[in-house]
């Protein structure tokens, strides 16, 4: 038995590798699929089925990617108008090598969610692992708001059913692999833990604490979640079926001149590299979005009608950040500046800078009542356990619909925890004509590693 | 939360690395340690604490080989007069990032085993794994005979103990991380399925169904497993703490010539290329273990106060073939032949070939009665489940004190289920003066496939 | 400034990419094309002009590919009625950074053949480099029978012009950068030097010392050459442009039931091993081309017309050896036996082996008079260097078509140097129901080193 | 035959490997020498012979490592006192191989210096190359001022006679094999052409045209080098042979606290990340060196008596700086900053940063004559081809010792021809005390491309 989880950075998406015998499948498979494939490569094996649990709204499903490279079967839930694959039922089996794996139809994020228990027939009827997509998290349960706040109650219903009468009496033993981990937008509160078994789940996870149907229900309606704009997208590609990619994109390899010259048609400037260095200095009018923040927040703040250029700190890194961007259907990429941010300024084309203060100069100038907006751009939940005193919030997701609220006269300091969100916020700020834009390097977690206070 | 598990393949030993925040522990090291230090590295974490299960008989423990890289302290359990490392009690708790790891006395399989169980405060205090080293496996439990006959019921009982009084009340939904999958000598009915929980185990392991003490004895006296003579080497290594290889050896490339002289020296040449490969041509007195078999076989044949030369197929296989011998002790390797085998023919240096026949062959030359004797070399469970009717058995692991078995003045057919250990037994005749050996190309897996009789 | 010679083994193929600043050439470049896109992209720089020497009619060449890539442009010689790709003129100059390249016309080996000075204008006007393709090597000079024999003297009249009168009055300095190294069949004589100057040539190459024209004429009447049958493919695809790839295919995986189904449907199979391997055990009908033997015997053995199925070492071989395939323009690859032979014998599927002797064997059995043919199937020179007495000859390349001159009712003992082309030539009369083959390990180089009598 | 050059970066160090049938050899082996042993692994081949060309004086030999790991005799030049190796006469040969080298004693340089000419005799008598270390290269040819000025026509005489009376005579086809390539310290105007032979350079190199002893001397007796302080310890070093290593150093992970402490016991920080990321945010007190730039710029600024701690904007960019560190004899690498500078500003540790200015701001600083010092830290003899008006000069390398000449009272605007050693210089005066201190982004280089101004 050959048992892999891929897991996509940033998304914190996964996906499953089960083989037996000649014979594997793949759950959930991303769009940049070679890994699979190479994985059965290496094992000798075929794949021969692969599963997905739900139209995913928060990346590209590969599955058609993966069976353009394989032939293998698409399989889905019914009751969504999928254009691609072949609808399974509750209760279906499908073998391979010596394993089974059996199809559990557990709506309650999806109408069409599913989930597949795998047995392994000849130690006995027991389940070994169960595939719960975003039905069920390791200390989590998935989100019941997709269909629109009226929905909840009907989906926290269904979700009830599909945990406390399918899943969980798989029984105690079951190891469970979810669809995400923890830092996914699909459930609010999953465990950096990772790895659990329903067992686990059934005694600690808090969700799974409200085991009355009614309570459980009115924890979900209480929950209250982002929605990023991306997920429309995601939501239609993963319906229709995305366009076939055939293997990554390789973005052309540009000088500043024709760098230039893509920009002035139109095409967005990503720059990918840490806030130190974009603080530095970046190219005018770039948005400034950290490679690993790349699969998460690219969605929340770039459009999808606009070609992409990218700036990197390394070159290397262009593969990584190629498969950030089509993992969330960014396809089209002009190009990426050849030798970084160096080569432009060699050229004595346009840079800013950001003010990078440390937390320190922050308190200072809190401590002189000089003339500022202190803006947090971190997510509510964050904003709500604590923040600086006299800041304003606004999520960065939401920063570029809500500039009213940033006023245009006066220095604004910018915080998320760490400075890499509240880059992409100082970034977008610069972008819209705000001149005095400062990023607090290490934002929340510098302010309170030099112990200043905190309020609510 | 990082979590990995490195199998060492053909021991079928399985290691784990743990990490949270900064810190890391790793259970049950490997000698050619490299791959723990570069997780930690990657992950930016300090390996904090090495944890044995036991001592192990089966290969070279790798404790000392990482604290020489890492600084990290070494644990163990107490009753065996370990010469290095710290001894730690039942119920001592140990701390790294979130984790905590609380060690549990389970002797059974030898006195001072350890099982270490993992648990996630953050979340509550139900353990996550359980570390269980020899005590139990998926769908086994651990050797009781390590001792002598006699000692059996007394650690079949502490066994049964340790299991059904410490390890399952860990509860049925703790993840099961053993020190062995299938193909291991620890156990003799480990299952291919590799992951688990107690919850499976306590459900589906034939062992664990023997829930009656006595029946349990019983149970475990009447397990027949091989012992290997290199086991006692191991033995004496992991409680001394083996000697420090600081990185892998790097045996000389030799030309034939060189090859020649360390052979005639004393250097055994151990040939790790596939059957039909060595049967071709070998260089005469060499032994033909194929490279996969090598961390297995090679401590059943080869002496240990020798030298070793290697001979391969493909160059690249040197720095598995080498970590494959040192795992097992084997540090003393004087070179591998420059070219391959092709550089002793062309420079007309004596070759010898082994009979390659197919089971058709085989089948004919029974029907003929020919002279001949078949000799069929698998364990002796594989003998018993059915074999060639007429074969002669003797274990490849026993054949070279077992000569006298095996008459000297006609044709030898070997086989096993695929030809691999047949060519061991075959290279062993060889070099032991017979001169009619054939092996059996597929062997028993080859001669079911044609349909042929198999009688028990 | 970037200069990189990338060798194409077995073909002893030579392309060159030369950089400067920001852009790049590539000369000669083979189909597997991506090597130049790569170091193109690691030095930041674009690959401006692709330009070939001639039409090639060993290998297929990589133009279109790489144009496909990068859109360089693609310039080659006139005279030749070629489809894609721009004419250069004698004369003509390039620039690419600092550096300029200029196209000389240097027919010989064919009518349209160029050779590219190139020249670094900031340290003076005399060239660095000159790129001859076929009509220069290093101790060589070009083929000049490709338009058959009676155009020998107008060819190598022209050749003597083009090397006395065009390139080595560009001065002794100039590095000299053919398009073949040792091993290549479009030049007999190679040296295994591999580096050169003009300088060095004029006073050393063999050919070059025939300064009289006349005598430079009957010196290139008398040279015999192989023209393996695979040529006239090449020259096809090199005129028209070969079929575009876009990456090398990636031939399926095929358990040995499926491997079956398209032997049955006509693929040819080719097995990589080494003739120690090969020989022990083989699919039947399956020809024996060691894998670095592909990309030159390949052409002479192997139809156009038929998908191939590998059998190979090593899984990792595979990439190899496709490239090699596609390299000489076998593009129709059906797939690989998954597990190799073994997974082939264990199933009970037909296998054969071929008899393997050493040079003693065959020795006792020429002493001892009994009755064989011995099979010589080098090439002529080597033959008339030396030969085992009271042999046949026939060339491997040929033995196809001259199984009249091997006789059915007797035991065949083929040789060549080495024992790979005599594997390439026992495989070969098994395919042809030849049942009494032995391949002698070591052959020619063996029987020497043992000291045994050889004669002319 | 197999021939490599083996490219120092930074130095611009050249070494080589020549290998024929089963022996090589490696001319001036660099420290971190496993690359040489890995392509004679690779061949299959042994290194016989290490040749030193002279002692040199601005990198670690690597001979004595690479002795280590092959056992291979070291030779060089006699006349210098070196405590390893074997002295080597003029005229002495060497064969390996096919191949044969011959020993030239070519003082000048040095008084040691050996050049070594390669000869292939089955085609001739003629050298095929010349290794010529720091005699000849390609555009230039050796520093005569290393014994002081003193000595400078001694020397230069010397190296006449070694160029024009032993190398040229070799004959203009010798391929020319310098130890160094451009950028190197020890010529001053090496060609970026990079490749070249005994012909090219009679005709083009510019000292060769100083035909004439007196005006060769002269020629010599008026070039200025600078020489950094680290020559001395290299001098030192490879005299009496470096400490050997065994491996690269693998420096320590450091989390921030663990950092802190060992600056507080005394290690210097060196901070390997581009100006623009530097500039942005760095440690206090750190030395900021550009990754590239460190096998260079680390000896004029670094004492070797302080450990180093490592800052890298890439975890994978360690092998590489400690690679270049050892190069040069920095062996002492306390460790390296965990998480990279992001770590130390979320615990919000002391933090600097930079001014970063565009060419564009620092032009409009000069036409409002704003006050400040503007500083040219480049070479001398860039300096003398053109600077910003009323800039002052002092070369980087003896800024630490010159700060008497930048004033401490008035913003210093630091330039170069990058931003990357006016990065260096800026780092040094901000250790200094200089709080007012601005780094130009693309310095001069962008200051022409934007077309402002240049004086000289």
């Amino acid at each position: 038995m050959i048992f892999e989880r891929i897991k996509s950075e940033g998304l914190a998406h996964l996906s499953y590798f089960v083989g037996s015998g000649n014979e594997a499948i793949v759950i959930d498979p991303r769009r940049d699929c070679q890994i699979y494939f190479d994985i059965a490569r290496r094992e000798g094996m075929k794949i021969k089925y692969i599963f997905e649990t739900h139209r995913n709204e928060d990346y590209v499903i590969g599955s058609l990617e993966l069976k353009e490279l394989t032939d293998a079967e698409i399989y889905h839930g019914k009751g969504v108008d999928f254009k691609y694959g072949i609808f399974v039922s509750d209760g279906q089996e499908f073998n391979f090598g010596s394993m089974k794996l059996t199809a559990l139809h557990t709506p309650g994020h999806t109408d069409e969610s599913m989930s597949y228990a795998l047995t392994y027939p000849e130690s006995g009827k027991a389940p070994l692992m169960v595939f719960t997509g975003d039905a069920l998290f390791v200390g989590d349960v998935g989100r019941t708001d997709l269909y629109g706040p009226e929905e909840i109650p009907r989906m926290a219903a269904n979700l009830y059913e599909s945990i406390f009468n399918k899943i969980l009496p798989l029984g105690d033993g079951v190891i469970l692999c979810p669809a995400h981990g923890a830092g996914s937008l699909c459930g609010g509160a999953i465990s950096k833990r990772e790895y659990s078994t329903l067992g686990l789940e059934r005694i600690q996870n808090p969700a799974l604490q409200r085991t009355d149907k009614e309570e459980f229900i009115k924890f979900k309606l209480e929950e209250k979640l982002e929605f990023p704009p991306y997920f429309k997208k995601m939501e239609q590609y993963n319906l229709q079926g995305p366009p076939l990619l055939k293997g990554l994109p390789v973005p052309e390899l540009l000088f500043p001149k024709e760098f230039v010259k893509e920009m002035e048609k139109g095409a967005m400037v990503v720059d990918t590299r840490m806030p130190h260095s974009f603080g530095g200095a970046h190219i005018k009018g770039s948005y400034g979005i950290w490679l690993k923040g790349l699969p998460y927040y690219a969605g929340w703040v770039l459009p999808y009608d606009k070609p992409i250029l990218l700036v990197l700190e390394e070159k290397d890194q262009l593969e990584t950040a190629v498969s950030y961007l089509v993992r969330i259907g960014y396809d089209s990429i002009a190009g990426f500046l050849n030798g970084g941010i160096s080569s432009w300024y060699m050229k004595a084309l346009p840079v800013e800078s950001l003010n990078l203060i440390s937390v320190q100069s922050l308190k200072d100038k809190i401590e002189k009542n000089e003339e500022m907006v202190i803006l947090d751009v971190r997510r509510d939940e964050e904003w709500e356990k604590g923040h600086i005193e006299g800041a304003r919030h606004v999520y960065v997701g939401h920063l570029e619909e809500n500039l009213d609220k940033v006023p245009r006269n006066s220095p604004i300091i910018v915080y998320c925890d760490s400075s890499r969100r509240s880059n992409i916020a100082a970034s977008i700020l610069k972008k819209k004509g705000y001149d005095m834009v400062y990023n607090v390097l290490g934002s929340m977690t510098a302010w309170k590693n030099a112990g200043y206070k905190v309020v609510k």
